[in-house]
């Protein structure tokens, strides 16, 4: 299983919307369909998303390039237009605008369109291959963190699927049971796209990780009875305070968390951090299609004529975080100090 | 719209799961169809399973007649039976219970076959009578706790499609509007069934009060945006204590409307008040099919081999409950106090 892989000439993504039925990889050439692919979640999660947009922006390189670039500035901007279509795919998570930022910094500073398509291209393959690094780098900081015989709750999916491979918040469950830790895992399903029910579940089984599905408003059920002893969730940006934007859901399970005295830990790679947003206020929540609630699949479940909401993010301030676990350290208690420590 | 409806010699039911696609109304002349109704939550709420369950004894009393019990104890046997398979269909809520007592006294004093079924039918009757007057004792106790221009969120369905009609939590409400009072209802979709998606929002839309959909994870989020004014639920069993089960999730609001000073009412006629059941911990929890949670309507949406839990209800303490209001009168802060007083 692969989520998303560089052919040299193309981008093949693992479709993530029609898993766990099926292993659907598509083979994209032009990178106006890995904009569409990032922006309708054929391919998602915080790191996975930043990846897709280097290697789309480097396909994109190639296009333009092929298709015979009148000069230096004529690639330029049409490169520069495609980053920012790729920008404009979705607002949330940090890591796209740090991927375009990295190949805007090749785009600038090359004098050679075939030189700038190429380095494109090796920095694209050099972020998927840092990603697994720091993923490794994460669970090596995080497993700590994790008993033998805990149950850990999970939103969303922070795992292998999300990321270059090994994943963040699942990466450290990864870590913790390659230290021969039993580790058993909730996975809330995460309403409404169900990437808990169709791929952390999904993931986890596969690994051979125990894995028990339940729906998002069970989890304070679970934590009251005792069962669930630690939170661990990725996220999508994180503020210089630590305030942390992840998946709708995660800060009411943060608020049950605290309710029961669980620790509550994000995991996530110091891509993820955003020294640049002073708080969670400053965080653009993305709304998206309220299609996404009122249908399942082609399935009409809410009636004609009612207002829905869809945001898909909510912000979890820092002071119900018991630590930020990333691959180049961990702060604990991120509240009044933030993020600062890690990016020195 | 009528949920149920007692014909005489027979018991109509308004079918909820496939409610808002269809308006099915099914008609049913043998009791058993009625307990497979109930249990299979083609019709639902803890008012108008007690009602369904009423009537359906009132008719298991017809069957029996019609098939010629050969004496009064051969009668007495059969309708013995049949109540217990009425009390084996669903364990959590009440009202099921209190409806089946009260046709046990019925059946336990009487002395002719023929008048005890007439006397069960009158008495199913009466309590859909009741029952809907209950719900608007309660508007009239409840509505005063919410102000013109209140956001209020509720969860699942206690609406008229819960009760015998206008609704417990959803009462309330609507007794809040008739005082021409501007609510607004935000509808959490109530996962794995979806009664807030697919019920309440349609029965509030089609009164022409505003409804909000939102997922169910998405409570915290508009609680934290201060959108949410007042929490209002409906409940399925209240201990003596005032610990209050009612469906899956509704534990977790009342956490995040704690943490967030927004408050939290419960909603339910005294028939619902358990005085036998100490506290919250002494509630039997229904445990329903995981395929309730692993199929979407009819399409799968978790891996197979994986572990899955449905509890269909959870206990919210006493303490987090601002206010119990029932047909009898409202109780204020129950925690440490209880329900005593609306029993006496």
């Amino acid at each position: 299983m692969e989520t998303i892989r560089w052919n040299g000439d193309s981008v093949t993504i693992l479709d993530q919307r029609v898993l766990p039925h099926e292993e659907l990889y598509h083979t994209y050439v032009r990178y106006w369909d890995v904009v569409l692919a990032i922006k309708e979640m054929e391919i998602r999660g915080a790191p996975a998303i930043g990846i897709a947009a280097a290697m789309g922006i480097a396909l994109a390189s190639r296009n333009i390039l092929a298709e015979g670039a009148k000069d230096l500035k004529g690639f330029k901007d049409a490169v520069g237009t495609a980053i920012q279509h790729f920008e404009k795919s979705r607002p949330t998570a940090v890591n796209l605008f740090n991927a375009a930022a990295r190949m805007k910094k090749l785009l600038d500073s090359g004098s050679n369109a075939e030189q700038i398509s190429q380095g494109m291209e090796a920095e694209a393959v050099a972020m998927l291959r840092e990603d697994i690094e720091s993923n490794r780098a994460m669970g090596r900081n995080g497993s700590r963190y994790l008993s033998d015989g805990d149950v850990v709750m999970t939103h969303c999916n922070a795992g292998a699927l999300a990321t270059g491979g090994y994943g963040t918040a699942l990466g450290v469950i990864r870590a913790a049971v390659e230290e021969n830790k039993k580790i058993q895992v909730y996975a809330c399903e995460t309403r409404p796209l169900l990437q808990g029910a169709r791929l952390t579940s999904w993931e986890l089984h596969r690994d051979g990780i125990p894995v028990t599905l339940i729906t998002d408003n069970m989890a304070g059920y679970f934590m009251k009875k005792g069962v669930i002893k630690k939170v661990i969730v990725g996220a999508d940006r994180i503020a210089a305070n630590g305030d942390t934007a992840n998946k709708i859901g995660t800060y009411s399970h943060a608020v049950l968390a605290k309710e029961h005295r669980i620790p509550f830990y994000v995991a996530a790679p110091v891509t993820t951090l955003d020294p640049a947003t002073g708080t969670g206020d400053d965080i653009v929540i993305e709304e998206r299609s309220v299609d996404e609630v009122a249908f399942f699949l082609s399935q009409q479940i809410a009636p004609e004529g009612i207002t829905i909401h869809n945001p898909a993010f909510d912000v979890t301030p820092a002071r119900y975080i018991t630590a930020i676990i990333t691959d180049r350290g961990v702060v604990e208690h991120p509240e009044g100090k933030g993020i600062g420590e890690l990016l020195k």
